[in-house]
C-alpha cells in the first residue's frame, strides 16, 4: 500500500531481488501508466497521492495496481506504442506532457483506442495561466537547460552538510544548522534529515544514547530550531527489531537494543531531556510518514521564525 | 526560478537569513495558496512543475509569482480564514482535500470572495476512481496511521547505505549497492545519490581524482549497475569555484581544484577511464537538474534490468 511520495518507485522487496515484476508481465491488477515528457515524477508524486484515497482496496484488501512509469516521452512514436500498449493491458494512461499538440494526440489516440486518460497537470498549469494572465511555453523540461541557480547551490550544500552532521557527528557545527533534531536510534532522524536537506535546510541530528551525555554545544545554540522526536515504546521496538536483524547485532547487543524494558528505559530518560527543555517541540512520529513528519518541522519552524499571524511557508519564484 | 520538484519550499538565500520574506509580506508579485489537509508536498510539486512552464516570464523576466503553502487545514475555520486572506492578497488558490464536503465548502467559499481556485488532485483521483470502480475514501492522510510496511524500511535502509557509502568510503560494500556512480568532484554524485537513496535504491558513488586509483572491487563488481557522470568543462569550473569559496580553500589547493587546465586534464583522465569500460553508461549531467539525471540512471537502471521491449518502471500497489 503506498505510504507517501518518496517511497520506492519500484516495488522494491520484489523487484530489486530480481522477481521481474519490472517486465510487463504483472498480472493480477489494475494497471496505471504514467506518462510525461519530462522526469515523470510530478506524475508519479500525484498519482500516490491519489491512490492514498484507495487504500480500503489495494493489495491487501484483493485489488491491486500495479504502476507502470514512462518518462522522457517526447516524440509521437512512443506515445503512440504507449497507447497501444495500454489497449491491450486496459490500462489507465495519467500523463504530464507540456505541449499542446502532444497532449492532444495522447487524449486524441487514447479515446480512438478506448483506453481512459486523463491529463493530470493541465488544469494546473491553465489556473496559473490564467492568474497570471500569460500563456505556458508548451515547453517540456528537456527542451531548456537548467540554471545552475542559488537554490541550486543552497540545495547542495544542505544536503552535503545534513549528510556530515549525521548521528551526531561534528557537535561544533550546531550553530550552522538551520534545524536541531534529538531523539533516540531509530526515531527516524537521519531520513528526516536528509529528507529537509533536500529541501534545502541545514539538518542537524543528535542522538540520545542513555549513559551517553549530550554535547555543550547543543544547549549553547539557539534553542528554537531544535525538535524532539518521540515514538511510541511497541512501534519503537518493532523498528529495532528489524534493524538489530538487519545489522546482525547478536547477544546482549542485540537486547540491549530491542528489548521492551531498555526501549521503556530509553524513551523515559528521552522525555525528562525534553521536560529540561521545554523550548524544544517535542513531535510524535508514530504512525507518521516521514514526509508527515517533515511537514509538521517546516510548519512548525516557520512559524517560531516568523511568529506570524498567518502560518504559512512562502517562495518567490 | 523553478527547476525541479526538490527545490528548498522557502526562498533560501533570503528567507534563511531572516529577511523576513515569509511573514506575509511579499508585495510585488502575483500570489498562489497551495492548501493541502495533508503535508502540502503534492500541491507543491505539481505547482513547481507547472511554474516550469511560466519561466518565461518569472521572476528574472519581471513577473515574480509568490507561493504560499498551508498545510494540514482538517477543518474549516482555518480553510475559511485562509480564503479570506487570498482574497486580500489577490491570490489563487490550489487545493487537495481529500474530504469532498471540505473541497466543496473550499470552492464555495472562493466563488464567494471572488478567488480563482483549483482543486488539483481531484481530476487525478477521479480518473483512478472510475478505472478501478472503486470509490475515494475521502480520509485525508492525518486520519489514518502511516504503517511500517516493507517499503518503509527499504527506504530507510537505502538511505543509511548511501550516506555510509558517499564519496568512495568503504568499497568493499560497493557489490551491495544497486547503483554505483562514478565521476569527479562536483559533478553530482552525493545530491544524486541521495535523491535515487529516497526512492529505495542502495547507492555508492566514487569518486575519479587524478593520480588516486579506482577500488579494485569496482571492477569486480556487476558492471552493469555502473553509470560514469561527465559535465560540460566550463560548467564544472563555475560549480567548483563556487565549492571552493564555500569550503574556504586557498592558494594551490584552490587553483588546482578550480583552474580550467586541472578541470579538464581531469575530466579528460575520467572520459579515458570511461573508454576503458565500455559497459558503464556515461550520463552527461550539463544542465540537468538531479531530479533528471535521476531519471535518466533510474530508466537504464530498469532497462538494462530487464531488457523488455518496453522500457517502463513498474510498481505494485
Ligand atoms: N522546469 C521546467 N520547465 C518546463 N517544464 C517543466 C519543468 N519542470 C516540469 N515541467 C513539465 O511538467 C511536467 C511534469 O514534469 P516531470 O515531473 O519532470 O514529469 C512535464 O510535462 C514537464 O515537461
Ligand atoms: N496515504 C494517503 N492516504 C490518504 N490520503 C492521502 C495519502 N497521501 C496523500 N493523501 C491525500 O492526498 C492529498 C495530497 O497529500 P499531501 O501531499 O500530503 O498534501 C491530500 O488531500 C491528502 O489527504
Ligand atoms: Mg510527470
Ligand atoms: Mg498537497
Amino acid at each position: 500500500s503506498p505510504s507517501g511520495e518518496i517511497q520506492p518507485s519500484v516495488a522494491e522487496g520484489a523487484e530489486m531481488d530480481g522477481d521481474g515484476g519490472d517486465n510487463g508481465e504483472m498480472t493480477a491488477g489494475k494497471a496505471i501508466y504514467m506518462v510525461s515528457d519530462g522526469t515523470g515524477w510530478t506524475a508519479e508524486h500525484s498519482v500516490n497521492a491519489a491512490l492514498g484515497q484507495f487504500e480500503h482496496c489495494l493489495i491487501d484488501r484483493g485489488c491491486p495496481v500495479n504502476t507502470h512509469l514512462f518518462s522522457g516521452v517526447e516524440d509521437m512514436d512512443r506515445l503512440m506504442e504507449i497507447v497501444k500498449q495500454a489497449a491491450k493491458e486496459n490500462a489507465l494512461i495519467l500523463y504530464t506532457l507540456a505541449d499542446s499538440s502532444m497532449a492532444a494526440s495522447a487524449k486524441h489516440a487514447c479515446d480512438l483506442f478506448g483506453v481512459p486518460s486523463g491529463d493530470i497537470l493541465r488544469p494546473t498549469t491553465e489556473a496559473i495561466a490564467a492568474h497570471l494572465g500569460v500563456a505556458p511555453s508548451g515547453i517540456p523540461r528537456g527542451g531548456r537547460k537548467a540554471h545552475l541557480t542559488e537554490d541550486y547551490f543552497q540545495r547542495i550544500e544542505a544536503v552535503d552538510f545534513t549528510i556530515k552532521q549525521d548521528d551526531g557527528a561534528q557537535p561544533k557545527n550546531l550553530n550552522r544548522a538551520h534545524i536541531v533534531l534529538v531523539g533516540v536510534s531509530r526515531t527516524g532522524k537521519t531520513p528526516l534529515s536528509i529528507y529537509l536537506a533536500q529541501k534545502g535546510y541545514k539538518v542537524a541530528n543528535v542522538p540520545i544514547v542513555m549513559g551517553v551525555e549530550l554535547p555543550k554545544m547543543l544547549f549553547e545554540i539557539n534553542q528554537e530550531k531544535i525538535f524532539g522526536l518521540t515514538i511510541n515504546p511497541v512501534v519503537l521496538q518493532t523498528i529495532r527489531k528489524t534493524r538489530a536483524k538487519s545489522l546482525g547485532f547478536h547477544g546482549e547487543m542485540r537486547s540491549n537494543y530491542s528489548e521492551m524494558v531498555h526501549v521503556k528505559a530509553e524513551l523515559e530518560y528521552a522525555s525528562r531531556i525534553f521536560t529540561q527543555n521545554p523550548v524544544w517541540p517535542v513531535i510524535e512520529v508514530t504512525g507518521k510518514a516521514i514526509e508527515e513528519t517533515a511537514a509538521v518541522v517546516v510548519r512548525m519552524y516557520h512559524d517560531r521564525k516568523h511568529r506570524c499571524s498567518m502560518p504559512r511557508i512562502s517562495r518567490r519564484y
